[in-house]
């Protein structure tokens, strides 16, 4: 009796991060892929001159909005082959909504409200076909597995119609 | 008799992205903050090419790594004026750890095992009033409230020990 082959496997996804900040609003951050394959950036942020910082980089949350479209994007191009279903180009809209509320001049508590993606997927692909590889998208996405559930909507554009997602 | 006079404000802040892909990893990505004070940046995204990509620009979760440390530092900054709490420069370090599982080549599906902080305050403050102001800090931090409910751990150095905050 043979026993059943397990093909489950598993790996593991480690950034690290040091940021620096001396003064007012800059933040010189620089962060870190390890292992075989490193690779480190320089990704600094500042606020803007409104909030009391200089402009110097992005702000940020600039970098976290680009990080939750681009990881789904990433996602969508990388099961695309894995799920043979053919994909040409693919755009995604995405409008991260936070909400503060403060007391007075007391630090100020923030929430989400809510994130939305709009997903336009080139491909001859069914409609099925479509849900089909942005629902293993979202599941592959780690940043979007990181929220908070049921903080990102999203939806899809099927012809000339957006249906959610 | 007078009405109380309600001093608590709320105050929204929206990013928003379009992200396009024309082949492979390369995501363009350019992120907006609208209003009196717009602002665009380009923040593409690729992966390095043991994963298949050209190596062009930094990875989503370099991004999403950077967002986070800078994100907490921004409100350590700004609420050591509100609070009263005088700081010299920090440092934050941050490690943000997922693993993915797949079983054969199926696309994998993702999860966030640890998010650690450790944040090093130059200051002659106390530790009570750091403490306090690191716990303003993560309760006003957009990207860590975005997250699931505790998955980010902070660590506080007081002298030459590090503490559980």
């Amino acid at each position: 009796m043979m026993a059943e082959t397990a093909t489950i496997s598993r790996f593991e996804v480690i950034f690290d991060a040091e940021g620096v900040n001396r003064s007012k609003f800059r933040n010189d951050v620089k962060v870190h892929l390890r292992g075989p394959y490193a690779v480190s950036y320089e990704l600094p942020t500042d606020e803007g001159g409104i909030h009391g910082g200089d402009g110097s980089a992005p702000y940020p949350l600039a970098y976290f909005t680009s990080a939750l479209t681009a990881c789904v994007m990433t996602q969508i191009r990388a099961f695309s082959k894995r799920l043979g279903i053919p994909v040409d180009g693919f755009t995604v809209k995405t409008r991260c909504h936070w909400q503060a509320q403060q007391n007075g001049n007391a630090p100020y508590e923030s929430a989400p409200v809510a994130f939305t993606m709009d997903v336009d997927i080139e491909s001859d692909a069914s409609e099925a076909d479509k849900r089909r590889l942005l629902a293993a998208a979202q599941k592959g996405c780690f940043v979007e597995q990181s929220l908070k559930p049921g903080l990102v909507r999203h939806r899809l554009k099927i012809g000339e119609r957006w249906v959610d997602a």
